[in-house]
């Protein structure tokens, strides 16, 4: 089959990339929320990617604008999934949000559709079989889209294999790189490394082998990389980071999980709270003599 | 005190390059080894280097060459250490070797000789006392110097505390950032981290969940870096790599180091020895059309 209509379930962040790109590659589009305000706020974040990437990529302004304009938006689920050839739903990461929504969709879907979720640590077996069709049922989890053009195919046991190539072609042709995660795992396989690396830095600090600033300069100047592991941290967010960490079994996770939460309760959420390990919006790792 | 004198002991890749940077810095450089031949190849060592340099930053080619010509090679520890204020140790990363060397120059380094050593995964406090002067010892880590510009510093509980910015600043001046590791670690601050993702990759690989590419690509992409894990194992070299493997006690580990085992028994130690889980010299990494 080809892939034409796409509709994507969640305005917020990361449905509102997925919807752009799509539209940007070709794609017939239309993007879901129950949230009217969730919509709009959509159509504005997508327009302000668009400023950027005229800025950056030398996309044309006009193509972009016409790209959003050709989105329908949508808080009318049978409209939304009108011709849908393909779902990606980025709504809630809640379990019981993903199954109220993938029950709804399962009923209202035309049998083409393929299912795809975008859930981050969740898996997609725990929705496949409330969607009424598990053998269409797949992860395909998006990075950031723009920067991170990775995209995770995560089959579960009872996905048709046949389901994988194609979602690899459909990545591509989204321009991202497309990885295919053989087993269902939490985290794929880039967060699975990024949350070891992160909790081998949290270690560093709760032991008191080092500074947050002479972590992140060891990893910075070593790989060349613009941000360390507590800059990475602060922008992930440390709500977010504290809820996989506390997860984590081991001493030294629950230590450092321990350790976020006390930001978390001074209201230090990282980039988006204006403050984390660093100040925002001018961290001292961006400053040139960081790394000196 | 003011450092000018250098003394570097073992004219292997680190020890070269750690002699080559002070010279360049305006140090007066002796570099000291037992073996006449490691001090023919250092220089040559030193002299592609200085090509390389001259093609990759616009450093003269004859300032370089100077440089390499006011260096004294020498297998005669005595004259190696002449006036030294401060030693540099890289010799085999053997705990009875670098015990017999500090031995020995404890005894004849003259007094005011500060004594570092750029162990990579032994602890300073292993042969601060046979050295006979342990407050004037301490770790001194440089990564690869010109590429990798970190210089990890690590005092032993009895390090001199007024060493430690002495030797930041003796590390600023060979234009490294330098990084202080409060408390002893093996593996200082990056290799903990290092070691920690490819841990999580190796565990990726061997409960296969994805492919040697897919890690690396999953990787690649999302950091924007040139290599992924295994790409870097490869130019670690899978043997050293496997001795820290096998050396931690996790059953995850335990079972990656048995897979770096049977790369290692096939001959295939990574780039040096032309294969390791890729081809060299053009590993398919490297490929434009690897991350697409």
């Amino acid at each position: 089959m080809k892939i034409k209509n796409v509709c994507i379930l969640g305005a917020g962040t990361l449905g509102s990339r997925v919807a752009l790109q799509a539209a940007l590659s070709g794609y017939k589009v239309r993007i879901y929320d129950i949230n009217p305000t969730a919509l709009e706020n959509s159509k504005k974040t997508m327009a302000k990617i668009i400023d950027q990437l005229a800025k950056g990529t030398g996309l044309e302004e006009s193509a972009g604008m016409n790209a959003i304009d050709g989105i329908v938006f949508t808080d009318n689920a049978t409209n939304a999934v009108m011709d849908a050839d393909l779902i990606n739903e980025s709504v809630l990461e809640d379990i019981q949000v993903k199954n109220q929504v993938w029950e709804m969709f399962g009923q209202i879907a035309p049998e083409k559709t393929i299912f795809t979720t975008n859930t981050s640590f969740l898996l997609p077996s725990m929705f496949a079989e409330i969607s009424g069709r598990p053998a269409k049922f797949c992860a395909l989890h998006f990075h950031d889209v723009f920067y991170s053009k990775v995209v995770d195919i995560m089959p579960h046991p009872g996905t048709d294999p046949d389901l994988v190539p194609l979602l690899e072609e459909f990545g591509r042709s989204l321009e991202q790189v497309p990885v295919t995660v053989k087993k269902e795992n939490h985290g794929y396989i880039f967060n699975s490394m990024l949350m070891a690396f992160i909790g081998a830095a949290g270690k560093l600090l709760t032991k008191e082998i080092a500074s947050i600033e002479d972590i992140d300069k060891s990893w910075m100047v070593n790989f060349h990389m613009p941000m360390g592991p507590f800059g990475i941290l602060d922008s992930i967010g440390l709500d977010t980071a504290w809820h996989v960490t506390k997860s984590q079994p081991d001493a030294a996770s629950q230590k450092f999980a321990a350790l976020l939460k006390t930001y978390i309760e001074a209201g230090k959420l990282g980039e988006k709270s204006g403050e984390g390990f660093y100040k925002y919006p001018k961290p001292e790792y961006r400053n040139s003599g960081f790394i000196s």
